[in-house]
């Protein structure tokens, strides 16, 4: 059994090292690459971030979405109808806090600069640590 | 080794049955106690739902409020110039999730009415089980 202790905990930095990285910066990685997906009008990029699954939930305002389908029909809907003009986004006073082993919490404020108009609000978003990375199960926004 | 398994394995349901209840009826009831306090016109009591700490988030629309002493002024300012009329708040299509051993995210509906005007929004609570119970840490409401 000692030798089996001592096995374990000389294992535990090794597998780290070997890909699992920090669960902070893996969640900031995620948020990075849909800010740089937006930036570029990438939507399907920038909906990696979501969980594809019809248990995601977004909140905005007073209005719930159900689904990552639905959710990315709404990002269409409201930002693709000229594609070229997706806006610069930017994401500011992020405060990533994890959760337990498998999930995190994520406040923080958009910017997002239009041809014409901007707008800026706060964030709540909830992530998991799923088999293919850490995705949001849940985002709050309003502004 | 298989007599100790089956130990821990009776001892699960007692330990529960002793003091620990479901998480999810936890959160609920915090969340419970909460509404009835707000329905008596008991801010106080209200407040007592939530993390009394300087590090309690409270977003509403696009203001943050941090901590529990400036959301309690909050409410005090938005809801208690009249003492008597705080509304009748309700709950709605309320779900909680519990996250890993210690936190639990909650997705909701409130309904406030007023004597003169009425609101409805979403909100998003993060809780976490503190030695005090379950409080909630952050708080994302909008509407």
């Amino acid at each position: 059994m000692k030798k089996l202790a001592v096995g374990l905990v000389l294992c535990v930095p090794l597998v780290l090292g070997a890909g699992e990285e920090n669960p902070k910066e893996a969640v900031r990685k995620v948020l990075e690459a849909q800010v740089k997906a937006w930036n570029k009008g990438d939507l399907p990029a920038f909906m990696e971030g979501y969980w594809q699954a019809p248990d995601l939930t977004f909140f905005s305002g007073n209005t719930k979405t159900a689904g990552w389908q639905a959710t990315l029909e709404r990002y269409r809907k409201k930002y693709q109808t000229d594609k070229k003009d997706m806006g610069k986004l930017t994401f500011q006073d992020l405060e990533i806090e994890i959760l337990g082993a498998d999930h995190a919490l994520v406040k923080g404020r958009f910017l997002l600069k239009m041809k014409e108009e901007s707008s800026t609000g706060l964030f709540t978003l909830i992530l998991k640590k799923l088999p293919t990375g850490w995705r949001i199960i849940h985002d709050h926004t309003s502004g």
